[in-house]
């Protein structure tokens, strides 16, 4: 087992692994920008080193200055956290030529899952169920009519050049295809100078259903279930459940088996996430995220896993410390993400803690670097607490998650709190009835 | 349901009960003496009412104060949380009268197990084992004798109208039962004016195991496994946990189901426990205590369950929620109990917290009545705060306890959290091979 392990990260995510290292014996060494010397990963961590002032380019994004912590310190392994470099394909390569040990996957799985067409290729062998659409590009409307019919409307299509939402029309039957084929060739054109469309198979209601998978980077692999995480703005999540509250254990087995089987094909190593949208029964992959996830706690909870700790084991070459049999959903969890954010319009809001009290008692977890008197600095990501509730039902695990939002106190600056108490009086969220797209819409007629 | 329901407590237990009732929907009512005006379970109930000053017997321990704050807030239903009057029988008897719903059960049943003699002869009725002994008073050596050859030494000679520690002589074998039979007469003789003395088989390296039991007051009732609460100063439980290090899964079953057939058989409603002396496979009844104890976290933790939410819906009248066969063990939890002490003589130190900081993270939960600024008043039990960690084994949850100790700020006031650091450094704690003469002895070594 490693003697020490360097975190290349800050905030919630850096002391959840300081956690994990000192409940495991393991010296943790905490690195930290100039405007974080008073964070609390710095003083939770056996060692702390300054690794350039903000923004995140010359600190945390700096590879350099973090090999460079690493030999200061001694650090045998380094843990990414998410974000930063989590999933630099680079930057594990130069960890690993420099003979210390990446806690995560492999450079080369990494860049497979990093390229949107590479990761989309790689599931399509791997068996991952994917969005039916046209293989490239689409030459005519006789053509973008095929593919209409083949697939089943509606269907959209979008620029291959494309992105952010322009050259995208939607055809919701065959009486709109050409206009839509047209339109979205013109589109493409202005706006890209190219005017090659494809074609996909249009969601209008999905969910956004990810699996938690693990592999020992030997060809053992499990999943760990799935989260829904369809409560999203901006495509940020800012609640996420498990299990899916639209999710059989039959649905569970399926795409789950689907996925561990593919992990343990590639030979992953440590923990990913494989998101796809999920509508009608059916799940359409939208990529794998090759780190440990924000939301990870949900699956902690209703697994009954240390998931940070079992990343540590697998990069030290242990074995996986549960089997596929073990791992038996145990209830409901949520998790909410608590940002210093203005609402209405969720402007950044950092600034100083003046009192933080975290709630307590029982189903209640809270990941967060605050403290009493902490100053938060306006570099940074905005996220600065979880709270994470766990029930024997989801509507146990509702009424903690009021319960415990009640308690907390986060005084001094704006949070997303209010947000919450808000969100859990809306019908669809008591009843689990909701798409991607729902938040959205609430957040317009609820909060402007 | 009820719609309102009245905490006849205080502090950390009181919250615990306020926040079950949040959960469940239920109004809630904190009573407090004036001494608690800013108790963190004033602030936190929806209503608070002042019942007399200090102390509990003006207050708290006031019967005729609490029925009021019923009568005045409209309370349908009163919690008594522990200690204070929640084993008054009498209590129970003029709160049921007020057409008030005791949350608990019955004043018969509390009077049964309230009483040394009745309890015993209960439990032997009920098929729960009990310590041999003779039946009564033994009147000459030669009777005292052969009751040493019918149990085996060693066994101890007890005034019967004993306690103290007095008039108690140890026979390790034959050789000795005579001199100890005299000894304890002469020594009962003078000290309680009667000479009386009965005989039990001594154990000599007991664990404190405890059976929680739960019923449904019609005759249904379950087992939730054992603690062990063995780590005791003076009688007071300090460090708690669950499953017990020594039980096997048989014994539990074996032990478990004596219990829950005795509550069913007696009808009993709502959460209790029944104590044991534990040694070499052999289980002893001590007592039973007829209310939610202090270490319940401990069982909620391993078998995902809300025991005072359950409370709550027995007294309502609903079924259990819960059957014997979804009650399966998951992994291990420690409840390490925080007080306001000096050491090393563990000197009742009330004062004003100056700063509070719970920790946080997997497998965490903190039931603390703290927060900063909170001045503890010197009329009240001295336990503040309840840390609890669950982890999937028990090297697991120590090492989150370690970590979760770590991470934990109480300033303003001496605590016993340095007595835990040093606990979990000794090898007793680490393997669970403890008796409950262990701490004691542990203790004179190591602080004193």
């Amino acid at each position: 087992m490693f003697r020490k392990i360097l975190i290349a990260n800050r905030g919630e995510i850096a002391l959840r692994v300081i956690r994990a290292c000192r409940e495991m014996g393991i010296e943790s060494v905490a690195v930290h920008s100039t405007a974080d010397a008073d964070a609390m990963h710095v003083r939770m961590a056996d060692e702390a080193i300054c690794i350039g002032p903000p923004p995140g380019t010359d600190s945390y994004l700096s590879m350099s200055a973090i090999l460079s912590a690493c030999e200061i310190t001694g650090a045998e392994a380094i843990h990414p956290g998410y974000g930063f470099l989590s999933e630099n394909a680079a930057f594990v390569q130069a960890v690993e030529d420099h003979g210390i040990k990446f806690i995560g996957p492999s450079a080369e799985h990494i860049r497979m899952m990093g390229d949107k067409i590479t990761a989309k290729e790689t599931a399509l062998r791997l068996g991952i169920p994917c969005v039916p659409g046209s293989a490239g590009g689409v030459a005519d409307v006789d053509a973008a009519r095929a593919i209409g019919e083949e697939f089943g409307y509606p269907v959209i299509v979008k620029a291959t050049a494309g992105g952010g939402g322009r050259g995208m029309k939607l055809a919701k039957s065959a009486d709109e295809i050409e206009v839509a084929f047209k339109s979205a060739r013109t589109e493409a054109k202005a706006a890209f100078g190219n005017e090659e469309v494809y074609i996909e198979k249009y969601l209008g209601t999905p969910r956004h259903i990810e699996v938690q998978v693990f592999g020992d980077g030997k060809g053992r692999a499990v999943h760990l279930g799935e989260r829904d995480c369809s409560l999203q703005r901006r495509h940020q999540k800012v609640f996420e459940e498990a299990p899916g509250p639209s999710i059989t254990p039959e649905l569970r087995d399926h795409i789950g088996m689907i996925c561990a089987n593919a992990v343990a094909e590639m030979k992953y190593e440590g923990a990913g996430t494989i998101e796809f949208l999920y509508e009608n029964g059916e799940f359409f992959f939208i990529e794998m995220n090759t780190r440990l996830q924000v939301e990870h706690p949900v699956t902690e909870a209703i697994m009954g896993v240390d998931l940070v700790r079992e990343q540590i084991r697998v990069a030290a070459g242990e074995e996986l410390s549960f089997h596929q049999e073990d791992l038996q959903v145990q209830g409901h969890a949520i998790e909410v993400r608590i940002n210093a954010e203005k609402l209405p319009n969720f402007s950044p809001c950092p600034g100083t803690i003046s009192q933080y009290h975290a709630p307590g008692g029982l189903g209640v977890r809270m990941d967060s670097a605050l403290y009493d008197g902490y100053r938060i600095p306006p570099y940074y990501d905005s996220l600065i607490a979880k709270l994470i509730v766990h029930g024997r039902d989801r509507p146990e695990a509702l009424a903690r998650l009021n319960r415990a939002l009640g308690e907390l106190i986060v005084d001094g600056i704006d949070t997303t709190v209010p947000l919450f108490h808000n969100l859990l009086q809306a019908e669809a969220v008591q009843t689990g009835d909701y798409t991607i797209h729902w938040l959205e819409k609430w957040l317009d007629e609820n909060l402007s």
